[in-house]
């Protein structure tokens, strides 16, 4: 099989339990094993036991470190030299770049100019090299694309490669060997690299749990996809979970709609409310994305009531000097 | 012996390790084992090796429910239906109120009415009842010895207290547990509960190490005290670090003197400053007393060159509508 062939099939077929477990075993050195927290007082909320899957608690701050590394670590030396590039708003980005950083290699971030400022100098300070381009997916395709060809680096897509979808799988690899017993299972969707890799574990393990995905409601291409049966767009992406403004591709939609029961939606006021609750409650800074999850629980959008729910709370960057609900200090 | 002796007791001897132990049999069912976190990058910052022991996810948000767990299920049955009281500024209160709820018996809190909201709260939310004073130490004192009169409920001094201290110092004991080998550990000073017992349990399981108090520079009574070989006030209690504003006890002065090597002061800004970066770095919510000890760390208050060095994080709770480095959100 030829590089060109390997990197294809590495894309395109899903990966399968098999694929995550060996994921698990090629970045557990690398990675943390996060936490899973209870809390008596959310339990209470929402009248369910509760497992909060600390990705926030990551490396770089977010799941997205499992996807990268496994992903990045999975290179022959001969491709790896090459270098990494890839197209992020922030957190995907900072993740490779850590990855990169530890196999010794480049790592190019393209990123919108208007990304968090957090995010962007997260990637800087794990080396990597932003290029900024436009919002616009065109832009942001172009420049990777133009910066592929001068650069030579291999694309790492942050979720329409099934190397970055097994890696983001093991996080529910490791909740459900902490918690087997599980009723339903939650997790963001944006891309779909996560909620796929966190469906295909959680299926093949526990075959009767419900997985459901949480989508804020400002941002609700994976709903409407789902609904219709093809992939939408988003109506907008106004939303303050800037890290779920992605759309699906063919490869996370075909998982889905596998292996996934529902997806939820939560408004932008639940979504801080929720992560208000696990600010205060959990002692955790769980970003504004991070805390959808949760939102579609602690709000009701599915019927939590008896049940064991374990919760990804997928990250933990955002800006200190913009917390959504706080006002000025005296 | 009678009641009245046994408290007498509890509250003049300084505990000793075996002490400490027993009161970690007695209350470990009722408390979190709290994660020992680590961070590359804040090691970066220090030049050292730093262990924060996380008693902001302590139940109740503080160290404080493992010293009033430890007092109140002391107390014999007979003692016990009484009902507790004690006087608090809040994260006290509030540890009082759930170990009280969890014996099943009253606890009645005397607060100044100046306290912040969230701690308030919390104290409610716990069942506690809370009975507003002024905020000087005679009407604190005034107001709760009437109701002392008035309930019969027993006096649980927030550090004033042999057993509260034993409770105390079952943090560090979990500490050394986990990371045997420490050359510094450091926790926060107000009244001197923690340090003291952080003090007794260190020195006794690692003689070599080195204890360290913690203070903010605008409340400095356990600096000029040490200083001065006497209990002195502070000049202003003016910090944003609310929970430190008391002053050192004969108890806790003795055993400060026999068992801590040192107390480092930080300025305002230097508490701000490692408060944010803890946020930032172990996406972790600590209040402004809680990041003190890790302020004289990352501040260089103490040389930590290549040390490692222990950080007890006190507690977690503050109003997060007034996040003192929050700038109004967009």
């Amino acid at each position: 099989m030829t590089t060109a062939q390997t990197e294809q099939t590495a894309a395109v077929s899903a990966p399968d339990l098999a694929t995550i477990r060996a994921a698990h075993e090629r970045i557990r050195a690398q990675i943390h094993r996060t936490p899973v927290f209870t809390s008596e007082s959310l339990d209470a909320v929402a009248g369910a036991h509760l497992f909060f899957k600390c990705e926030n608690l990551q490396k770089t701050g977010s799941f997205k470190f499992r996807g990268a590394t496994n992903a990045v670590f999975s290179l022959s030396d001969e491709e790896a030299k090459r270098g990494v590039i890839t197209v992020s708003s922030g957190n995907h980005g900072a993740a490779i770049s850590l990855a990169a950083r530890r196999r010794g290699i480049s790592a190019w971030v393209v990123m919108p100019g208007e990304a968090p400022r957090a995010k962007r100098q997260a990637v800087e300070a794990y080396g990597g090299r932003v290029t900024e381009c436009e919002y616009s997916m065109e832009s942001r395709e172009a420049v990777c694309k133009a910066l592929q060809k001068q650069t030579g680096a291999i694309l790492i897509h942050p979720y329409n490669n099934a190397r970055v979808i097994a890696g983001q799988g093991t996080a529910a690899l490791e909740l459900l060997e902490e918690v087997p017993d599980l009723d339903i299972v939650v997790a963001p969707v944006s891309g779909g690299g996560l909620l796929s890799g966190t469906a295909i574990a959680s299926k093949s393990l526990r075959p009767s749990i419900r997985v459901v995905g949480a989508e804020p409601k400002n941002a609700d291409d994976a709903y409407r996809s789902f609904a219709a049966g093809r992939i939408e767009s988003a109506a907008n992406t106004e939303t303050i979970a800037d890290g779920l403004r992605a759309v699906l591709c063919p490869l996370t939609f075909s998982i889905l709609r596998q292996h996934v029961d529902e997806i939820a939606l939560v408004t932008e006021e639940e979504i801080l409310s929720a992560m208000r609750l696990l600010w205060e409650r959990l002692k955790l800074i769980v970003e504004p994305s991070g805390a959808v999850s949760a939102g579609i629980v602690l709000h009701n959008k599915i019927d939590p009531r008896g049940k064991r729910i374990g919760i990804i709370l997928s990250g933990g960057n955002l800006d200190l000097d913009q917390i959504p609900f706080a006002r000025a200090a005296k």
